[in-house]
């Protein structure tokens, strides 16, 4: 089995882009995901896209057509939806593909557009992502059942909205040097704990924002990469997906996130590699305890201390295992469809030291990605490796 | 590289289900195909799904977790979207990951609910199959996509509605004994040409029908088949998949589907058969001029000649070879996420000798599926063979 690697990543800067097309968006990260890699558009054999609302919030399904023409490659395309988890699963998919041998060279990544929905809009189409008959019109969004994740972490583990704020505290820090971030403004410890109430116990500091962007890999396999000259020197050693059921009421938990614990469990053994090896890691931190959840459920923290880490420094920049040097969901912001992808473009560049927080992380060898679809019902994980 | 079987089939009826829930439908699916199957849920490794607009019909997106647990499946689970070969690609995913060794045993299938949209809701939800910008907003519909596509063709080729009509009489015909058909009425040559025009030169009865329904399929490698006494006659050999530009206006030409020919040229090639092996074909006959597109993109007839394949008789029921046995999408109905996998089932019916149809084709070992998106921007095509 051919090791994949990462030739060339792309990303748009994450935010506000009313006056841009979602194919207007892909083709730039497109773009420069080619420049990175060097690799030619003639040898991509498959694209994989992740998009999630293409239908409520620009009217647009069967995108990956669109997206083929957008990034002009000439190949069998697919879009991947699994909530928030799109583009991973993409990339998921990218990967087996690359190492199964059904294409030397795949494009994946995603691409969403949100702000040109109002909030209303946005938080209705974010709710598909939900159990439309036993949650929806029941009332619940996505705000809502996140918090209601959080109460039962703080009832089962104890903990509070100043531990939750040091991780919002922490990811806008992170994201100030990030040149595709949304919000490059600090925000305090005090300043997240006085915004104002979204759901109990989650304020507005501990969501992350509505936004629209594109992220684009270029995966090859190593024989290719070697073939071809082409500078790739991260593989992806790891891939893990993992399915819970959908309603939260279905749930005998809901402090804990056994589909990315599973997930978690397949990538690590897939990589050969546990959750002591990993130095830096990027995870789905919509809000901020689906932050505290990921870091347990990739066993980085044991349950019920995953709501310290950020307040007693483990995750942070100069912590022993940095999470979010990106920003995060919270402070890059969250395309839903492309944040998948955009999670291993920024491990890539923290890894290969061309991020702008490669500096916290000299040594790094292992990274991992983490991407949550819904209230984690869908998730998958990636182990990053370098490889020379 | 194992050899994929397909181990269990199970289809609702297609038609119209304003009672049911999708959820339902599918594990009504699911339930068909494991009995069919004789394989334990628990040996299930993967999920695939399709579903085109249940974030418009449904208020319903990250639909995978759902069926899973609709189907009492716990493993990974992904959803397909690539409009109407959602489920297309789905089943092609499995094979792949079978092949892969990733997993020995996968569901694939797809729903799609549509009759609880009054018409103009489906018109609108289908068209997000087209390309909003350049075609749907300037007014195409998919009945006007279509027959622009037929009027290309006559232009080109020749041929007349009459032709057309001989194409709708034949799945007519073929649906009569097909116990999941959503219309079991036969349709004369002559009623078909004085059904109502719908956008000149196709009139109703050159369209399908809106429909709900579902497909399942458990595929299996022929090692578990083997080691489990499974008993699965009929393999996957060969899968491809075309991608074309999405609007028409973007393409050289319109009387004929590059994306099927590539998606066909992969399967056979895969397959190591050609059009002339092929036995038994379910086509992808959204409209009358799409079969005459795909009997030609599959290598049936000759550029201009597949217009008069059902009237000559060579796809009829006692042709050489028969196409649309079920009653195709035309008369046995297109829930548009479940019909790859509807039309995987059928062929296997077919082949194993216990469709109603089979009579038709008593020594028929190979069959070839083929499932477009769009106006064909999506194609994916399979071949099955009687492996024992």
């Amino acid at each position: 089995m051919t090791e994949v690697r990462v030739a060339g990543v792309g990303l748009t800067r994450f935010g506000s882009h009313p006056e841009r097309t979602g194919r207007d968006l892909f083709a730039e990260a497109a773009d420069r995901a080619f420049a990175d890699a060097g690799v030619e558009r003639d040898d991509v054999g498959e694209l994989n896209y992740g998009n999630f609302m293409g239908a409520l919030a620009e009217h647009q399904g069967h995108q990956a057509p669109l997206m083929a023409e957008a990034a002009a490659v000439r190949c069998p395309a697919t879009r991947y939806e699994s909530a928030c988890a799109s583009a991973g699963v993409a990339v998921r998919e990218a990967v087996r593909t690359v190492r199964s041998g059904e294409a030397d060279v795949v494009l994946a990544g995603g691409m969403e557009r949100m702000t040109n929905l109002d909030t209303e809009g946005a938080t209705e189409g974010l709710a598909i992502a939900a159990d439309d008959l036993f949650e929806v019109r029941a009332g619940v969004t996505f705000p809502g059942a996140y918090a209601l994740m959080a109460r039962a972490y703080f009832e089962a583990h104890g903990g509070d909205r100043e531990d939750l704020a040091h991780v919002a505290s922490k990811n806008h820090e992170n994201a100030l040097p990030n040149e595709y971030a949304q919000f490059r403004t600090a925000v305090s410890v005090e300043e997240a704990l006085d915004s104002p109430p979204v759901a109990e116990p989650l304020h507005l500091y501990d969501a992350c924002p509505i936004t629209d962007g594109a992220s684009a890999l270029v995966l090859v396999s190593e024989e290719y990469a070697a073939e071809n000259d082409v500078d790739a020197p991260v593989a992806v050693t790891g891939t893990g997906q993992g399915t819970d059921r959908m309603a939260l009421a279905d749930r005998a938990d809901l402090a804990s996130t056994p589909a990315a614990a599973d997930a978690a469990t397949a990538a690590y053994d897939d990589a050969g590699v546990g959750p002591a090896d990993v130095d830096v890691a990027e995870v789905h931190d919509c809000f901020t305890i689906a932050e505290v959840l990921a870091v347990e459920s990739l066993g980085f923290a044991e349950p019920g201390e995953g709501i310290a880490a950020a307040r007693d420094g483990l995750t942070t920049a100069d912590g022993d295992l940095p999470v979010n040097l990106s920003g995060g969901l919270k402070a890059k912001g969250h395309p839903v469809g492309a944040t998948g992808g955009s999670q291993i473009a920024e491990l890539t560049r923290l890894l290969r030291g061309d991020h702008p927080n490669s500096e916290h992380v000299p040594d790094a060898d292992v990274g991992v990605a983490h991407n949550a679809g819904g209230t984690v019902a869908s998730a998958v994980v990636h182990v990053l490796e370098v490889a020379e």
